[in-house]
């Protein structure tokens, strides 16, 4: 790297630094926003965060960075190990927002939030005609986005893109045919398997002020860092980060069911520690920050699923959960263990199951792909996915509200993003697979209740890389592979089918 | 106003609301400091803030903003009932942040963030060599900081109007040394007349779930609005304003004492009344803000004092606070009420009664304007504090963490603000006498716990007018007199005298 090179890359980072300050602050806003804010407030805090949001574009598209770029692509910064990738990685948002025009950014983020209200009301009364209109100017400015953008042939391709660098729908299309085979095949035997513990075995009365006490023990003894970290109530469970060393995750709760909260703030665990495992001297770097979200999720589903719904888990931790609650005890561990892997097919993602789940992403897949590439038009759109839900769960949809409208993905313009939960997916079951693998003693340490192992193998192999590699290079740098439903398949029959 | 003028004066109001935003940012990065933010997250909090705060003081010192006040001025802007006033306080505004050199800003945060550290050691250990290189360079630099603004002909002078616009020593002396008079005259009876309560009267088991319930139904009872506010826990108590309708106020529990934790909630409330009552269509203007420390004072004292420490107060909530803690019945209402005026020197200000409270505020007054004018060396405060005390109080100061150490105001640079809390005190006394005179049917709605009349007339002669008067014209607009210690002494005397 040349002197001027040098200089560039030091005015990068600095530069960096300042808009992360900036983008951190904004996310204090929004995690306020969803925990605190009395409801008068509300107004008052769009205009702060669309203050900023525009402070954050306008200085990540200052043409100072181009030519602190091009200083340091044409210096040789591109062969020094850290300078290389962070100026790859800048690069790439660089002349992505820059493709942008203000006016297309402005109008999606205010048609986005006039849709939210239309969503809200069309999901409650179940009419998608109210949001139709807002859906309709959603998708024709997503496919501008996308011809805007342009960096894939595709427009689906460009936004998927944008979500999981690399993913292209034509490796996506192989990947999910031969998971819903083998899903095919397996779902009667899961259901079977299961069916005869009833859907309400521990339904009971869970007081909120001793679930968050047993949430909170089990959050610190997987390693979530509540020094560097906090956990509250909102109305939809999320995980953010105001600071590098300032995660917060939040849950909801249910009193007549523990397990639905505990397993969301496993989950929100999961991603809140890859946060907390990031570089803490790269921070506002892209050598600080997580490379995407299908890995991202794939750090929430493997605790919440490969591990938190594991009988190795519960064998440590059931006695715990009736210190708890008393009342669990007349459940015997066995049934208890079917009753939080019950497999059943049902109408809203959220709460599906560990089988079915990735049968509602596939259809999703399907759906958006159509209407970004213009082969489904968004008034076709309840029928079309009425008829693929009963192909694929073999339900007819009753209404709207639980059928296309249930998700606020699409109402903000999120197209491109669903397939990153079955990447994460399965990205979740290889990774613990390669774990356990390279390291046998986990599955001891699991077995008495010590995380300790497994946390540094995810740290070493995934947080503490931050965006160094392209998610499938990281995926086969850990566990030897591309992303492929093999492991998470694996793990399902063996969980599911008779041994 | 002419067309220049109007322009001008429009692009004053936009940068107005942005800088508002900022500001308001600012607020919530710090009431999220003091409530939630995880131990880990401290430092980069402090990048944050320092990067906002500059932000702030770079945007609010732009020389346009000085071409639009000087064309609203020439444009006749003056003479427009609202713009007029806006302008006025805009240029007192400009004009002291414009002085103040980036370096010396910068010094004095710097310093006073470094002076904390040692100052809270320096208390805990009661050993005030350890502050004193510090508290030496702060007192230097608030010194510097009265040149650069040199509003007034004294140093004292200039910070105190900082802090209370047209607030001058001249005026203050005669007005403590009133209050002084009276007070030594009123001290003894009131001393006697309570001391037959003993000191732990109410002290008992109140748990702090059941104390937060009470704090919110009587917060909500005198008109604190919690749709466009919160209440939170923090280990010092504030109010402070995230949005024009987002107030908060936090408190702190002792469970062996529920009324430390109602009265701070009390005091907090009156703050957060003002917030809430200032013009919601006047945000980020002079006249959507509250005009000065002693008239905020105000608002909190008459809450906390006038009306929660009354006997009119309790005669009504008495019964409620029994319902909530059932062993308060052991304690006669008569006996309840002298609890909670009990008079009684002591060392520590924010725990003083309402008589010995001032007697505290009269002697800061006499150290910081001595040790700003060069009177007195910081080496010498000790000794200077505590010869002064013990005339004032008749006690002998233990430590200098009980003496001269307790307060953190002069650590942090705030010379020339302990006198508000003397001018709030005494504006609450004489606001309240005001609204009781103007509307007699105060009386009666407070007796039977209805506090709307008085909100009513709290808003419309002090928070509706923002900044539009100066806090003594908008003393003499509301009581017809300057402040001054006539209702206060009176308010005591028939507390405390033998009727």
């Amino acid at each position: 790297m040349n002197a001027s090179a040098k200089d560039a890359y030091r005015k990068l980072l600095a530069h960096s630094q300042e808009l992360g300050l900036i983008a951190n602050v904004v996310n204090l806003l929004q995690w306020d926003e969803d925990t605190n804010l009395p409801p008068r407030g509300v107004e008052y805090r769009a205009e702060q965060l669309s203050y900023l949001v525009g402070l954050v574009h306008s200085k990540g598209t200052a043409p100072e960075i181009g030519e602190w770029l091009q200083e340091c692509e044409e210096g040789g910064a591109q062969g020094d190990i850290d300078a290389g990738p962070n100026i790859r990685e800048w690069r790439r948002d660089y002349d992505r927002q820059l493709k942008l025009p203000a006016r297309l950014v402005q109008e999606l983020a205010h048609t986005s939030s006039l849709a939210r209200e239309a969503w809200l009301e069309a999901r409650r009364t179940a009419n998608f005609a109210l949001f139709q209109p807002k859906l309709t100017r959603i998708v024709e400015l997503c496919r501008e986005k996308a011809d805007a953008w342009a960096t894939c042939p595709s427009r689906y391709d460009t936004l998927l893109d944008s979500y999981e660098q690399d993913a292209r729908t034509a490796d996506l299309r192989p990947l999910f045919a031969d998971l819903q085979q083998r899903i095919a095949t397996l779902l009667p035997a899961a259901i079977a398997r299961t069916a005869s513990t009833p859907a309400d075995l521990l339904k009971g009365n869970y007081p909120e002020a001793q679930q968050a006490k047993l949430n909170r023990v089990i959050s610190e003894a997987i390693g979530f860092d509540f020094n560097a970290g906090r956990m509250d109530v909102s109305p939809h469970p999320f995980c953010c980060s105001p600071g590098p060393r300032d995660v917060r995750i939040t849950t909801r709760y249910d009193e007549t069911n523990f397990t639905s909260s505990l397993f969301g703030v496993m989950h929100e665990c999961g991603h809140a520690m890859y946060d907390q495992g990031l570089p803490a001297d790269r921070v506002a770097q892209p050598l600080g920050e997580a490379v995407s979200l299908g890995i991202h999720e794939s750090q929430s589903r493997l605790w919440e699923n490969q591990l938190g719904r594991s009988a190795a888990f519960w064998r440590h931790w059931y006695p715990t959960a009736i210190e708890f609650f008393p009342s669990v005890a007349a459940v015997p561990l066995d049934s208890f263990l079917l009753a939080v892997n019950r497999v059943e097919p049902s109408f809203i993602r959220v709460d599906a199951d560990e089988v079915t789940y990735n049968l509602h992403i596939l259809l999703r897949f399907e759906m958006e792909h159509a209407l970004i590439e213009g082969k489904l038009s968004v008034a076709d759109l309840p029928d079309a996915w009425n008829t693929r839900f009963e192909e694929l769960f073999g339900l007819k949809v009753p209404d709207d509200g639980k059928g296309c409208l249930q998700d606020i993905h699409w109402c903000s313009g999120g197209f491109g993003y669903f397939p990153t939960y079955t990447l994460g997916t399965l990205n979740a079951a290889q990774l613990f697979h390669a774990a356990n693998t390279q390291v046998p003693a986990l599955a001891g340490e699991i077995a008495s209740g010590h995380y300790a192992g497994l946390r540094k193998w995810l740290n070493t192999n995934v947080h503490a890389h931050g965006r160094r590699y392209t998610p499938q290079e990281l995926m086969r740098l850990a566990t030897g592979e591309s992303t492929n439903a093999r492991y998470f398949c694996d793990y399902l029959e063996e969980k599911f089918l008779p041994a």
